[in-house]
């Protein structure tokens, strides 16, 4: 219903200024000064904000006027039509909302630099699972008492009362229409195929299926020669995404062959590491790969320190490649940092202290004033590298100026916040304030094959609609990209030579985009 | 899952340092240096919370230990064994079961002090409503094209080819059962007949219904005889649910008599006023009540420019009941401050300028950098007393600066954020880092005749339960008190007599609620 816009305001302040100023010399109107006021104020809230500070060039201008007209079309359309804002709705509903739009495409196009929050089992497509990694040899299916199908790589069926383990082929070839049970198959493991947002009352029963996800998979992923695959399929889909760097996740243990075989973290390490080196070789455009070992928060504290002192290991033995350790799982119900901390202490209380970095998850909760909440504290306290969500930092004002302080970035993955349930509209996420005043922030997927999101566009996409105003966008996603690398564990010499890759790829995306909208400018003038 | 405490370790790390100290002058261990930074840490982030400045009484102690029993063990019961947490549900489920608990009797029986922010359709229950107000002659109803009744009170019935007017006496007795008819009515006018918060999809469909409320009641209340009782009804019920003072926004215009007379704002004022002063003659215990002229936000400039003057003129006339002037209905869709500047800058182009208060509603909204967001900075530079929902406001890292530099408290409703669609689970507000950050903040009730909520006790809970942490009880409660207080716009003197007040009355719950308590502290013990 409204039409004045702060823009014509500040322009008729500008204007009556002006012409007071030069032709009469007289003193402003009241309501001049005001909107004079009115301008500067707001100037100095935005001129906080998570990228305020880039000064785009004109070419980036072009862009960044095309991504505001469609992101200002939709919020206005929304706001004053009163019609749904979809790309604050469930990812459920909005994805394929978002495939159509300008933004979107242009997101993918753009190098974002790195994903930095990522879990392993979680990070390639499910459709290259079921048309890839389902097609192999000895792979089985179970059918549990839920209906959940299981995947495991078997040699042998092992004798189960809960579960008759199939062979998927068979059960493929025998079902009379291969295109219809791939389809099943893939609805079946997906996070996707209900909306999680109304399926589940409460984040609990969220976590249930999340979790359950996992169980479906890591039978089949885990085996050796299908992650060594999975692996570099995910490299492959974060380079068509246009990323250029991850930090990733994994468990390491438990990688298996055929024969029984199962192996250990450095197997695990090796495995990640060869692939990498290979995908490197092979793209050179692409900036890399580091791995962090997760540990399970349910984990007794023995084995927590007996895996802290396997990162400690790794990290001597692989400084380029292993960057250090995290604790990970709903935090909710399980164990705090505080109770693996003679754990967590171990590296520093030897002679000499030993410096291993942490990447810890920490106070994705609702809980305030809780154990798990009070896992910020212990993650700032052992010099965590980052803060892994941190959904609920910002009801910490000492803990939140801690990490500006010492510049402890927070890993935000809005679609994963949204999808376990800690905010429904994506624009009441807890951390824009912290977007807002330009707190060291990176964005990341967290799981996003779990869920079919693409490995960064669809939260670059969110983050760009709904965690920041309608005013923004390019100069907000270039920093975003920048603060990935800024934020990366990479050393210091490895981040100049990334940075440089990186504006080589940003430089050629703003030169190539804008010649592809050459021919719509002048619709627009 | 997890045994470890805070309070354990804090508790273990004391003792080490002590005993350290005392038997061998020793250096700390690692572990027990790194438990003293911790502790001290975590102390200074609390430090910062609303009510840490607070000392409880001995008796306080014991209430606040009572409070913080109940309210542990359902955060623990729910944390550790994945129970849902009623506190933060929707609160058409969790209003049963808030009604149960040890903390919402204390809350009911505790002197509140003042609800700075409630709408004068929508203060008594729909109870009395139905079993008094339809209850009286000339009390007609129609059911429109949604099956919704619209009551009102008319002398003659008029053509109206959209809805039959009926008179209710006559429905009811054709019913056949007065329970269930009454029983009918209340829910077809009651927000809280089903869930608005699985009912609605966004905030828009939200307020279409919320809107729809006042279009159903306003024939009926703006009843000039009826309007009288039902704000006395009120006050009584207010007084009830122990809350000392009341600041009311009104629309003033348009209460009516059966001639068809329509009055105008003075005479609304006056209503108000006489039936407050009668009320406060009657419970000289009662602080009182004050009002706030409040326009809406789709009306024309003129409209309101007009409104501005009335309220200039009732401000000069009434200074001790007349508190200034707002604007309301829904933001998004609706003008902004800005599109009404001229009529809102009236007053102080004045020669000499007029200081007439202002209090804004602003930022009940999503929708970052739009016009209804800068209403925060036209509400702040239009020298607001406080800002009405200011949901937003966190958003705008200098905004929230001068919020607090200003001593400009946000009136946060948290029952009415939840049913308009704004935040589902209570403990994701997005004004939780202010109130652990301690701004100027009061809890108030919006609209509780609407969704069946109690003057004040419900949303005081709910802030108990979700706005701040598990360790936070009593004092928090009692800064909310003194806050509703100092951040009122009674005057300085007025203040003096109104904190004598209350403390007279918290000073007896304090001493009765321990006296209840005194059986049950043994079985703690």
């Amino acid at each position: 219903m409204s039409s004045f816009s702060t823009h014509n305001f500040v322009a008729i302040a500008t204007f009556v200024c002006w012409f007071c100023c030069l032709a009469t010399a007289a003193p402003l109107t009241s309501k001049a000064a005001y909107l004079l006021k009115r301008n500067s104020l707001i100037e100095e809230d935005a001129s906080r904000k998570l990228g305020a500070k880039i000064v785009l060039t004109n070419e980036e201008k072009v862009l960044d006027d095309f991504i505001l007209a469609e992101k200002r079309k939709l919020i206005d359309d929304s706001r004053l039509n009163q019609t749904e804002y979809m790309p604050a709705a469930s990812f459920y509903r909005s994805k394929d909302f978002i495939d159509t739009t300008f933004a979107y495409k242009i997101i993918q196009d753009m190098p974002k630099g790195g994903a930095l929050h990522l879990h392993d089992l979680a990070i390639a497509s499910l459709d290259w699972v079921v048309k890839n990694a389902t097609y192999r040899d000895n792979v089985y299916m179970c059918m549990d008492k839920d209906n959940d199908v299981n995947l495991r790589v078997l040699q042998l069926i092992p004798p189960d009362p809960f579960c008759v383990w199939k062979l998927v082929a068979t059960e493929r070839a025998n079902s009379g229409d291969v295109e219809a049970f791939d389809d099943w198959l893939k609805k079946n493991i997906s996070y996707l195929s209900t909306d999680p947002v109304t399926q589940y009352a409460t984040v609990d029963s969220v976590w249930v299926r999340f979790n359950k996800y996992f169980a479906q998979v890591i039978g089949l992923l885990f085996y050796a020669p299908i992650m060594r695959d999975y692996y570099r399929q995910a490299l492959e889909e974060f380079r068509a995404d246009n990323v250029q760097y991850i930090e990733l996740r994994s468990q390491l243990f438990g990688f298996f062959e055929l024969d029984g075989t199962v192996h250990d973290a450095e197997f695990g390490l090796n495995l990640y590491k060869s692939v990498t080196e290979e995908f490197q070789r092979e793209y050179p455009d692409f900036i890399g790969a580091k791995i962090i070992l997760s540990g399970l928060r349910f984990k007794s504290q023995e084995e927590i320190l007996n895996e802290v002192k396997i990162a400690m290991d790794l990290h001597k033995k692989y400084p380029d490649f292993f960057l250090g350790y995290d604790l990970v799982g709903q935090e909710d119900p399980n164990f705090s940092l505080l109770h693996y901390l003679d754990a967590l202490l171990y590296p520093s209380i030897q002679n000499p202290p030993y410096r291993l970095p942490y990447f810890f998850h920490a106070a994705e909760t609702n809980w305030q004033e809780t154990e798990v909440d009070y896992n910020l504290a212990d993650a700032l306290l052992l010099n965590t590298t980052r803060v892994g969500h941190g959904f609920a930092l910002i009801k910490h004002p000492r803990f939140t100026e801690l990490a500006k302080e010492n510049g402890v970035a927070v890993e935000v993955n809005p679609i994963s916040n949204q999808i376990l349930g800690l905010v429904r509209d994506v624009r009441n996420h807890a951390l824009v304030p912290l977007i807002a005043d330009d707190y060291p922030i990176v964005i990341s997927s967290d799981d996003p094959g779990a869920w079919e999101a693409s490995p960064l566009s669809h939260d670059f996409y969110v983050a760009l609609m709904d965690l920041c105003g309608r005013d923004t966008a390019l100069t907000f996603l270039k920093q975003l990209a920048l603060n990935s690398i800024r934020y990366s564990a990479m050393s210091d010499t490895e981040k100049v030579a990334a940075k440089a890759k990186w504006t080589t790829q940003w430089d050629k995306f703003v030169k190539t985009s804008v010649e592809g909208l050459k021919p719509h400018i002048n619709d627009r003038s």
